[in-house]
């Protein structure tokens, strides 16, 4: 079955030029030893934005550059200010050229493929049924699942694209483009070093197109591209009293407490119809334009949008349907509180200090730096006299609106019709992925975000799962996208 | 100098009748050892509101029981559904009888010394610059300090009536009255079997009048007996969402967010005047009447009252003077709030879950469960339509309003101006000491509450600490009120 090492001139005979058909079976019968090593990376505890993960970042981008390696590819692990980059190409520096969003017939284009190793923290570990790094293949529901903190964001993405390239050379001896590997450490911890990553090694990543491999599906069946991204901000506040911790029956009738403080500030983030209060923080945002808001309604209408979450008292910005409020409506959320007694037991106390730490979804139109100020002077306001505030947060990402019209996005979209006999949603996201503004800011490479996860896969949650038969489709799906784009270039001929 | 076995009839010869300053001399003389005994009392982690504390609690009765009977006393560990008390008596059950708040000539009274051998939890440990279970006496700006969990609150305090008795045993060969020791260990998780206990014992526990020794003295050098207490109640309150945790980029923006749910429900219980605005809360409240309001005006007149604690940007209630809103006006304290991402890192959460713990002041003519009540009914008001809410807490105390007119107080008072040469302060507080209320209820005992800590000593709080002068002059404040109750009752004439 191996066709690795066939020689190039065997390929270009004709009758015997492999079929898309024998690489997709060459996923298919290496499929066990794909999920098996899907499940040694997903058992690294890859924890980015905690310095305990440290070691676990070092030895997934080892484990990484290993099998970059092993398919052929110069790869590297580049150090950052933050955690390493894992970059692998199959062509050096010198050679090959690239012109971003075309496809040109006779011309081999080049690919980057981008995926993060990172995980989430665990969260409370106590929450989880299954073990966040040992996963184990369970059958449910005649589906076979995988637990693991990561299975599904990011590392069951990365790998369809490993895997489908790794076939793609067995079958064909050679890679389907010339191809660019990033995958980066960082992803949920804000990318921080991205930017400088992407400034410094901008010749190296010149590609034709930039395939993200982290966004989901529409449905378990249903396919979809990403058009719309939004930009994201974290910041952490933490009020301070005048005074330590006291004891509350003395000093509870009298002294500032910050945790009351805080509370008021967070009440204070939203008005009744859900609409953000903090001045400014709608400057410059447009209404969502006609044709995507048609787009999304319709979207809205499928029944399995919502299946897995309940929207009983949600609270959607009045005027808007909840899929326009997720995709194109900014938003600030408050991520995590913490002050006082953490228990178990009840300690009459009354705290220092209390922290919140919120994001903010930013759409287009919105600049990172300009609503984190804005944030700022809105708490400042309401801190009263003799409490201090204290801020912790930079960085962060801008919105991203794709065109629908790029040549790669409409051959992807053919690609993974054919692979799940159902048409590619175009879809926007809540979710952020910094590196499409910045490769779009550094570069202008033209960015197709694609991905196999669903929400249901209890992302960033106790418990997050994948399963191994969308990691087997996902795989197959690129191979349907190599297929589609080597036709449009037809660069054999 | 040890006067220990001397025959009573040796006492009453008249001329060989030791003095009052014998028995202060022998505390003075004695005191190395009785600094280092309390230090091993602190050592031991006898915190009572955390499953980790059985231990502790089981090795702090089990030491302080051998305490009480290498003093001749009848001590015993008294099992309660929570944790032990322990209870020591001079006397059989049989003899003896109890006529409480009466001094009379010629009657050896019967005094029950009530104090608490648990503590609180440690809280953040590393906020604590000094270990909390392993103390050492330190010398700072004159004074020799000891830093530990309970060292303040309130193993300093049982221990000065316990060496009290001690050393006027010593000298006199008898205790000063009938005696009977009450340690309770779980004072600050709520007293929960406190009510059971004195039912259960009301014969034994039957006496003239209960000294409750846990209580603050008025500054570092003038004492206090408190005549007015606050009732405390504790409720722990958890908003949970209709999902579990979701990714806060991809449902943010529609979802029902806990911690939102909780801010604005905590941001709800006061309105801009600092008044509680829980439906019913002030029910029953009388204000303070105009005697009180005088005394209590006096006090804030002193410029030690709030010399530790800066009230800047604080919350005194509208039309009260601070320490009005201390002693006499109820309160609503949070003590502590959970919910999402508690760090290092960000994480992306929408949580399942927020958790807040509150307690509340009581005044006299609040019942704790009526004030439980009214408040689940208010935040049961607010919670949105899909979201639950969760409570926990039970029982509580009352508020005690002590007379200022009883016998035995003004003996204390005498006795505590002579050792501290400057009078006792009348004083509320805001602090809770569920016994006060139980004694006064179930055995209608007269209460005397003194105290010889300070609100400098951080009780509840990291570094929480005590002086080796202030513990000395605690125990000889017991002789010159033994001398006063004496004086007054002279039952060997």
């Amino acid at each position: 079955m191996a066709d690795f090492g066939r020689d190039i001139s065997t390929l270009l005979e004709g009758q015997n030029v492999p079929k898309t058909e024998d690489v997709l079976r060459d996923i298919d019968d290496r499929f066990d030893i794909t999920l098996s090593k899907l499940l040694e990376l997903v058992s690294i505890p890859s924890i980015s934005s905690d310095p305990s993960g440290k070691h676990g970042i070092e030895r997934a981008a080892e484990w990484l550059k290993h099998e970059l390696s092993s398919m052929g590819l110069a790869a590297d692990i580049i150090a950052t200010k933050g955690h390493p980059v894992v970059l692998a190409r199959s062509f050096t520096a010198s050679t090959g050229t690239a012109s971003t969003g075309t496809l040109s017939a006779g011309k081999k284009p080049r690919l980057l493929f981008y995926g993060h190793y990172d995980v989430q923290p665990v969260g409370d570990e106590g929450a989880w049924k299954h073990p966040p790094f040992a996963p184990d293949i369970i059958e449910e529901d005649g589906v076979h699942r995988f637990y693991g903190r990561g299975t599904s964001d990011s590392k069951s993405q990365l790998w369809t694209f490993i895997e489908a390239l790794r076939a793609w050379k067995n079958v064909h001896g050679e890679l389907p483009a010339e191809i660019i590997v990033l995958l980066e450490g960082e992803e949920e911890c804000g990318s921080a070093s991205l930017p400088a990553f992407i400034q410094a090694h901008r010749h190296e990543l010149a590609c034709d197109v930039a395939f993200i491999c982290d966004a989901e599906m529409w449905t378990a069946t249903q396919p979809a591209i990403t058009t719309q991204l939004k930009g994201l901000v974290h910041e952490r506040v933490t009020i301070r009293a005048p005074n330590a911790d006291l004891h509350s029956g003395h000093y509870g009738a009298v002294a500032a407490n910050p945790i009351r403080v805080l509370s008021s500030i967070l009440a204070s983030l939203h008005d009744d119809k859900g609409r953000v209060t903090i001045h400014g923080f709608y400057d410059g945002v447009h209404d969502i334009p006609d044709t995507i808001r048609q787009q999304w309604q319709d979207l809205s209408r499928q029944p399995e949008l919502f299946a897995d979450v309940d929207l009983t008292g949600g609270i959607t910005e009045e005027g808007y349907a909840p899929i326009e409020a997720m995709w194109g409506r900014p938003t600030v959320d408050i991520n995590g509180i913490t002050g006082g007694n953490q228990g178990p037991g009840e300690r009459s106390v009354l705290p220092g200090s209390a922290t919140a730490r919120l994001s903010f979804r930013l759409v287009a139109g919105q600049s990172p730096e300009a609503i984190r100020q804005q944030f700022r002077s809105h708490v400042e306001r309401l801190i009263p006299r003799g409490c201090r505030v204290e801020f912790e947060g930079d960085g962060g990402s801008s919105a991203v609106v794709l065109s629908q019209d790029s040549p790669y996005l409409k051959a992807a979209a053919r690609g993974l019709e054919k692979e799940w006999q159902s048409p590619a949603i175009l879809r926007g996201t809540g979710g952020a992925i910094p590196l499409v503004e910045q490769l779009g800011k550094a570069l202008q490479t033209e960015c197709v975000v694609i991905g196999f996860i669903l929400p249901s896969d209890a992302i960033h949650a106790p418990d997050e799962h994948y399963d191994s038969e969308r990691l087997r489709q996902g795989a197959r799906s690129w191979i349907r996208i190599f297929e589609e784009i080597e036709a449009a270039t037809d660069f054999r001929t």
